[in-house]
């Protein structure tokens, strides 16, 4: 029996083009783009088409305002505290969301011993933060505003926009993290008005431990490996070639099929939308209807586990998630989750669906199938649902 | 006409293993690591088989001690900064020596902010540190000393067993930077004694991109990468997994020819150091000629310019480098030369060659007869040697 990947927003699969040219890569075997001679300089020119590839994915003024990073984790790292760091002269207050992804979250908290503030805003119950929010917590101490583009457990969509816009009226350096939304919903840099912008390449068909992080020509920030003067004397170390080069791959790819990619993801979600009430009853869908990424679903099943429906669907050959990859072996409920207003029994109902380019109809109309077996299988057993909605 | 690579310290080729185990990886394209079903799973087991392919090559007493990193400076600046900042409650002092590699030397100037101190030690004219120096340097604000195992630039190695044994008696942590020894001379971290110990796959056969950190159980060091709890809530961000796929496999073959591949090495830099000085005057050898490397040449050739060297020998069909592949874009002479005690213009004159294992005794041959052709030209318009030694 196959297996149903519907979690692609831990991971993607790899492209066949992105596998063809990593296995070229390979077989190639590249030399140390620093070194000088001969091999160094083909290594140099690889690593230069593929910044190039993703420059353009991004529509950056220049390549050079591309770093790579080791991942979308490295990028908002050396973006949050690279930022505050360098800019601490000037005050040492960073206003940021409570739904933000722990790599904004404790890169933020290990400022705090130098001296740095935070203000974290709420959001409304889709998980939107108000522009008029951000500028009022700004003071004349800001010296950094970080907001993700996208949420990581609800799809959602910011003004990142609008807030961009308030930053540059207040001359104060703005930050987001847009590891989910960079290769899948159009992303011009230009257009978002962000200084800094983290992204990893696995989001959208490249390898893992890639990332890139996009610093407008003129910030000021401090480099978070330091070393070597690779990558235009911003991020030391020898670079990730194989990987790079993947990713720069990746990123053609889909700058090429972005509409193509968008609506096919979007259709798959609108079946899922459309046909999942009339099968399960007492769902809490937390993605913003318009603002949102267009393949994930984020859908509290109330009176069931997240996990135990998670692991039986697994069983049955789909993988979906429970909430974000990198905080699995965490136990307590999300903070997303919560920040909605969600109780805690509903945060851990919940269940992530991510549709991918090789999903197709016929998954969804299966998936569901399984989701309100396994839902009913689970709601057989618990007392709460029989009180509450299962006796009507 | 082939190109002959003596310029393993920069980057070594792609083992024949490495390039299957990856391609296999890239074709079997596995899911987020951290994910909780089937596929996730599929992730974590290959991640945890590299990391104990890797624990086992350094001797680690459990893989949990392994952090993967994205390359030797990462681990570098996660030991510098995560033990320096996470012990910062016991003092600010940290021990080190002149000839670090920039990724210890900047990593100690971004802590100056922070109160840090830094005593840095000078070595002798073949680059050793002497261990008395080291314990006379620590004071009670002492809470890190950083000492590198093997020079990169001279491959001499440093007497890291007793400067580790004086560390331990006085309550230190200790991190050793061993990227160039890790994989090519035998290495275990029990018997060196270092608290951290960081190191990269491509100094063995592994790809670039992707190091380790040994951190012994109960070393106090802060994350550099905050976020997710991966690796064992040390090191935050979606894995590399390829690239740890591929350094695991480097690490396994390396561990297993270790003495052969070594044997070689040192065969070929013997050749090359005997018949050297029958073939050129005026040359200084940096390296060591006991505690070294088997496999790196640090040679200055009087009355010339490496970098000119360097560029002739490369149109002959030789890559060999002139400095560390991480300083080139600074013309400055190099700071380890100038602390071995070289002019400013024999360190200018410096050649590094670094034989592989794949290099043999008749490309040792053919490079002597170039290099001695090269140089020749060279001098032949030099001033300075016509005065001085040319006219004997």
């Amino acid at each position: 029996m196959g297996y149903t990947n519907l979690d692609h927003i831990s991971s993607t699969p790899l492209l066949p083009e992105v596998k063809t040219a990593m296995i070229e890569a390979i077989r190639r075997d590249h030399h140390n783009p620093s070194s000088q001679h001969r091999q160094g300089e083909e290594a140099a020119a690889a690593l230069e088409a593929a910044r190039e590839q993703v420059a353009r994915l991004v529509n950056a003024d220049s390549p050079k305002e591309i770093v790579f990073t080791s991942g979308g984790t490295e990028s908002v790292n050396h973006a949050v505290k690279g930022a505050a760091v360098a800019n601490a002269d000037k005050g040492r207050h960073v206003v940021t969301t409570n739904i933000e992804h722990n790599a904004v979250i404790r890169s933020l908290r290990r400022l705090k011993p130098d001296g740095f503030t935070v203000t974290s805003l709420s959001v409304d119950d889709k998980g939107r933060v108000d522009p008029r929010d951000v500028a009022e917590a700004i003071t004349p101490q800001t010296v950094l505003i970080s907001v993700m583009h996208s949420n990581n457990e609800t799809g959602t969509i910011q003004p990142i926009e609008e807030i961009a816009a308030i930053a540059r009226e207040r001359k104060v350096l703005m930050h987001t993290d847009a590891v989910d939304s960079v290769g899948i919903v159009p992303f011009d840099v230009k257009r978002v008005g962000a200084d800094l912008v983290s992204f990893g390449s696995n989001a959208f068909g490249g390898p893992t431990g890639v990332g890139g992080l996009y610093i407008r020509r003129g910030a000021k920030v401090f480099p978070l490996l330091d070393g070597g003067v690779q990558e235009n004397n911003k991020r030391a170390g020898t670079e990730n070639l194989i990987g790079i080069i993947g990713m720069g791959r990746a990123a053609e790819v889909v700058a090429r099929d972005l509409q193509r990619r968008y609506d096919h993801l979007k259709r798959l979600r609108g079946k899922f939308l459309a046909e999942l009430p009339g099968l399960i009853d007492e769902v809490i869908i937390n993605t913003h209807p318009v603002h949102s990424l267009p393949h994930l679903v984020s859908a509290s099943i109330r009176y069931v586990e997240g996990e135990s429906v998670m692991l039986m669907l697994d069983d049955e050959g789909f993988g979906v998630s429970t909430r974000s990859a990198c905080a699995t072996g965490s136990l307590r409920a999300s903070h997303v989750l919560l920040s909605l207003g969600l109780s805690h029994a509903d945060a851990q109902g919940t269940l992530l669906i991510s549709f991918g380019v090789d999903n197709t109809e016929g998954d969804v109309s299966r998936f569901l199938t399984a989701l309100k077996r396994v839902v009913g299988t689970l709601r057989e057993i618990s007392p709460l649902y029989k009180k509450s909605a299962g006796g009507a």
